[in-house]
């Protein structure tokens, strides 16, 4: 008998995760320079981490001995002051993805299920698997979340509704009246999870979900250091949430799940307000590049509102794998159901004009 | 009803881990200057991290707007090459602590148990209330885990055995033989973990239990760079499995749960040999001049092969407290059910002297 007929067997029949090789090794295999890649696959910061997160990561270096501050008491009294919450609002994670994972282990089971969008952030579905729960897919016409179907998913085994807001990896959001009207819907046994990554590029126009965590609703609202903050190597999100919520979350994580490194970092950038906006703005140039690009040349494309854009190039895989042989790394979306798409991350507007470039020369 | 009543009940029956405040903050109230402080509590490197590991995180600080090797391909390479294993016996974690979840996440479920020692890490005990299992405590005379009972509590139900050795906070081992006879006797539905936080600090005389994953047994070896690698605060940790058991855990972890400054770091680390050697010539030393003081004055203490030792000195609690006040931080004991006992990391010669002088003046 093999170990595994031992081991639970919704571990077992999920497919592990496939890396790729890191971004030197590809450049080495196909013969380029790495400083000629250009990755624009997973909705990073193209600008960087703040100076200011620089400075800190650099004098944090020689602490590193001494374990993190397990209870996050700076990061999360900065978050509580930003948001007018309390303490006991905040949870980090290693990254929000591990908030997601907390919000999982805390609520599902096999006789448990989660509801998501069709075309919803694919890491929903694989801790909902990793639980042993049901996944509710509920169709998300025009690739926009549809919140009066979702309510009406809900059932007395729903125990976590996700509405990524604006959603990777379609770049589309659901406004603050029709959240509104969904969340008079929804009932008290089910926890609405808000996942705003990309919350910071929506500037103005974002929804205020914290007005629920204020209230006091069983809502979590997830946020991250991975996308405007430049930290994604770090590892550092976070989730806001009703002290009841939070309170459950705290338990189930790990007394260190959160590096010291990445909680200095991550204070730093709060502070460096300059290099957000800078991000932000060089976002919003880029996809107005894209939008006019694509509109020029009669390509299908779905309007975005975060740092990514998703383009129907008739067969994904292929333009992945040519673009690659050119030195530009984007996102097939077959993982997706998406098998006719791309999704590129805004870059620098150089790293933009190449992209399009390699594309009119491939696409011809 | 609230949120609770629907949230698994073996998550919500856990007690919260009560986070201290960071150092300084405790500086801040009792008056000291943070630099004052000696922070004895924690197993940490007293020496800090290997010079070649601060080059290599303050390297590493501009790329951190890019997502990890969530292969972490190069750190197994090198650790692989290391231990004449492949890469796919290695499997790397938010430290060592993470494998020991994804243990538990793989293989416990509420009708499974975990089998460890009287006085093991209790992080063993929290991992399996966190996925409902059963947790089956055997009895460890003279603070060594009993093998041989460890292997008759072993039933049907049995999945993991855990086997600290050294063993945290008591710091004792079992040796290459008696590992042998109960390895003889483990059957192939359980998985037996070595945890060996603290491998490196036992030189030649280390048990060989890389033998077992090399035969390919239900086996998984951990350790980690928190402890003489000195790089606790960047949670880097690892798992070392026959490939059937190896393949499981890596389904159950996250995408990126490895930061990329923890995995720069670590790899230097590895090739900085002589800190290693350094730190491990300091910290027999250090044991050497605590068990000589602790004989001189007759206190009862744990003979020790790790980095730290346990001293019996009557109110566990109560020292903790008068030394803090003195600004000495060691580990009470009352979470082990030894509320009579301190445990002491071994620091600098300084911090050592340091540490014995205010026991000295408190215990006369």
């Amino acid at each position: 008998m093999s170990i595994e007929q031992y081991a639970n067997r919704f571990v077992c029949d999920l497919v592990a995760y496939e890396p790729g090789k890191p971004i030197d090794e590809t450049a080495r295999e196909l013969g380029l320079n790495p400083e000629q890649i250009v990755k624009v696959a997973s909705n990073e910061n193209p600008l960087g981490p703040a100076p200011m997160a620089l400075d800190a990561i650099r004098s944090a270096a020689e602490d590193m001995h001494i374990y993190p501050d397990g209870g996050g008491y700076k990061l999360r009294s900065a978050l509580a002051e930003k948001y007018d919450l309390g303490m006991e609002n905040v949870v980090l994670g290693n990254g929000s993805n591990e908030i997601i994972e907390l919000l999982c282990h805390c609520f599902l089971n096999k006789d448990a299920e989660l509801i998501a969008a069709e075309h919803a952030f694919v890491v929903y579905k694989l801790m909902a698997t990793l639980f042993g729960a049901g996944y509710v897919e509920v169709a998300d016409p025009n690739f926009v979340h549809d919140l009066d179907a979702m309510a009406e998913a809900i059932t007395d085994k729903t125990r976590l509704v996700f509405i990524a807001n604006p959603n990777n990896p379609t770049g589309t959001i659901v406004d603050e009246e029709t959240i509104d009207r969904f969340m008079a819907k929804v009932p008290d046994h089910v926890v609405v999870v808000f996942d705003e990554a990309y919350y910071e590029f929506l500037g103005d126009n974002a929804p205020d979900t914290l007005k629920y965590v204020k209230e006091g609703r069983n809502v979590c609202v997830l946020r991250t250091f991975s996308k405007a903050y430049g930290l994604a190597g770090l590892r550092i999100g976070y989730g806001l949430a009703a002290p009841q919520v939070a309170a459950i979350l705290q338990k189930a994580r790990q007394p260190f799940n959160t590096n010291e490194v990445a909680q200095r970092a991550a204070l730093a950038s709060l502070e460096d307000v300059a290099h957000v906006e800078k991000t932000v703005t060089n976002n919003a140039e880029g996809l107005a590049f894209y939008e006019t690009a694509f509109q020029q040349r009669g390509w299908n494309y779905v309007p975005s509102v975060a740092n990514f854009i998703l383009v129907e190039v008739g067969d994904g895989d292929k333009l992945f794998a040519d673009m690659l042989q050119e030195g530009v790394i984007v996102r097939a979306m077959r993982g997706y159901k998406l098998p006719g798409w791309v999704r590129i991350s805004i870059g620098t507007p150089e790293e933009n004009k190449r992209c399009l470039e390699v594309m009119d020369k491939l696409l011809k």
